[in-house]
């Protein structure tokens, strides 16, 4: 039997913090590193762009030839060579001469500036020429984006479109990454079953199979997923299994806060219970505890309540096992009601988003999934509110931004 | 050569809106379901509880029993049967008489209420109750959250955690989604080869094959990557071969707008170019066209514009092939400083967000990486407006709200 007083949010946050730690690295190709997050900081091999290369589709000139000319004065230079993208002219430019370029090629030696087509017209080998041209008008100059030696990623980066080109214009076909964290998630819950259309009895579906599935799914992690009924006996080897093999367990159901309840207590037993009971609503019954050197999240069983916890609890210490940290993006919206809440509590309350107004959800209880359906946020009330005020600004934070 | 005038980003994404359809419908496990779209609504099969369960650990009794007591005047009741989660007692509850009862149990019949384990003790087969309740006190009636025939979900909805809770707990453990649809995305450039350290000639280091890719797949649909060299021939062979094939076509390079060039002029051969060239900075060289009856991206060759062009012109139209239409989330905060744009032309600005504040990134040029890297935000500047002032609000659309 443990008991405890209802921790503030922080604090539990603070001590899962020390208890999660980063998982091993991998190589990988990088055309399987989107959203991965790297391991260790990017170091170019080369310069980028590697020499440099026409901006734009027209001829490579001397940039002095064409000082004082325009549209009603044109002059005249000799075409020598035509290179397209991907090819590169031999030739050294000398004045009155130009080469046929096309976007991405190497500037000629010789040549500084890159007069577009449509300034210009062709009669055989010459060209005639409406315009003068600043030295390195349209030319992207070796290393305008970076160059060797250059760090273009620091470690730690979720590696989305852009990080994986810089990765790939710095010279790598392959990246570091940590590994993705093994999370064994086990459902207690004797009156759970698989989704049915007859239900017999006391069964129940067990929806959280799903929710807390895909929640991991979210982080980037890999859930295997386990269930066991009320049975201390069995939970305990459960336990014991599913730490041998995994990086973290997550469970649900079994956390009651005024009494024993099972899933705590073999926690208990077999390792350190942590925290226990937060001052979190929805999602007070919630325990965090180190067994067999490894986490343990024990969510609630009511599905609200479950939610809520792993967002809060659960979330972040699954990315940092990544060596990924973020600060997912809060919005400020004006509260469309009055929301009561108590001090040294702090409220996630389902809601709402609709233009500079946030609509609380009038639906309450932790165990009623329809409305984290019809939400798309959640407003935080901080602990240090009494409440908010219809037409109060108040923190929101969209659902999306959860997703990793 | 195909020649045209700028088209406003609006009447772009109409066009190419009337040329993106809905992939077929194909039923899948919900164990895969997380992140798919559901192609029906979801009407339910079953109450949701299935019955009137109990909130709380404690003992199921008859409310009226409790009536007038309180800690100082406790009452007795003999407790007649223990059920646990996933257990129904068969008794039917008596005046005087209780059952200990699980979170999650069905009410017995004759209770119409649950007093909570701490508000009582135990001695042998009796209970000192120190509290009064109010009827249906610690239940959650049958079907508080839906019933049977109640819709669900709507179609076309994201499947993330919380809808695939409610499609399990209304009976389902299949469902119908939109397929995934297969994009074939087509790099054009005679320079560009895969990432090497040793670059040779007039060698590009094929970055945008790892951008598309992680773009196509950021809108959950299936990428297949090939390369071309800039030649109309080998250009038009792919074009027949690909669209035979897949179900929409992403070209990168060969879109420049003012003289023919080999992707749109292919296009233009091969079926009808309804878009080239639009007033959006970076990512004026864009091309749309419908070919085979399939729609054609044509995407600028530089990074950063291909990025652009895919984010304004691709993205929502691969989600609309998959049922799914949102809005991603704007957001709005004070320019750090001065943005100067022109009449008629949308301009996407890379942008890092920083409390209240954004600040519009110095680097220009659509061919610079590391711009995309270090932003993690757009401020769109949109045609109506000359430019932005320091300390005006703009509009942001963080990177993170693009992905689905």
């Amino acid at each position: 039997m443990f008991l405890s007083k209802l921790m503030p949010l922080d604090d539990a946050q603070k001590i899962i913090n020390t208890f999660t730690e980063s998982t091993d690295v991998e190589e990988i190709s990088l055309e399987e590193a989107y959203q991965r997050v790297n391991a260790q900081e990017i170091i170019s091999t080369l310069n980028s762009p590697p020499f440099d290369r026409s901006a734009m589709d027209g001829y490579a000139l001397l940039a002095e030839d064409s000082f004082g000319h325009s549209e009603t004065n044109p002059f005249q230079l000799k075409v020598m060579d035509r290179i397209g993208a991907g090819q590169k002219s031999d030739l050294k430019l000398k004045p009155g001469e130009a080469i046929k370029i096309s976007t991405g090629a190497p500037i000629p030696s010789g040549a500084n500036a890159v007069v577009m087509e449509e300034f210009t017209h062709e009669e055989g080998d010459i060209i005639h020429v409406e315009t003068s041209l600043t030295p390195g008008e349209n030319v992207s100059p070796a290393g305008e984006d970076f160059n060797k030696g250059d760090t273009v990623l620091e470690k730690g980066k979720l590696l989305g479109p852009a990080e994986l080109a810089i990765i790939a214009s710095a010279g790598f076909d392959h990246v570091s990454v940590y590994k993705k964290p093994r999370i064994a998630v086990l459902i207690t819950g004797s009156e759970l079953v698989m989704p049915k259309k007859d239900l017999e009895g006391a069964e129940i579906i067990n929806s959280n199979h799903f929710t807390i599935k895909s929640m991991v799914e979210s982080c980037m992690a890999v859930p295997e997923m386990f269930h066991s009924i009320d049975d201390a006996q069995l939970v305990e080897e459960r336990f014991n299994e599913l730490l041998k093999d995994y990086d973290t367990l997550i469970t649900t159901g079994g956390t009651a806060i005024s009494k024993g309840d099972v899933v705590v207590d073999v926690a208990q037993k077999l390792g350190e219970v942590h925290v226990h009971g937060v001052s979190l609503r929805p999602g007070k019954p919630f325990g965090f505890a180190q067994v067999q050197g490894k986490p343990v999240f024990m969510l609630s069983g009511f599905p609200v309540a479950a939610m809520v916890q792993f967002d809060v609890f659960a979330r972040e210490a699954l990315l940092k096992m990544q060596g990924f940290k973020r600060n997912p993006l809060l919005v400020h919206k004006k509260a469309a009601r009055k929301i009561a809440s108590t001090l040294g509590r702090t409220d996630y309350i389902r809601a709402r988003m609709e233009g500079e107004m946030v609509h609380p959800l009038k639906i309450k209880g932790s165990g009623i999934i329809r409305s984290m359906v019809e939400s798309d946020s959640y407003i935080i009330i901080p602990e240090n509110l009494e409440g908010i005020e219809e037409g109060d600004q108040c923190q929101i934070l969209p659902y999306h931004s959860l997703k990793a």
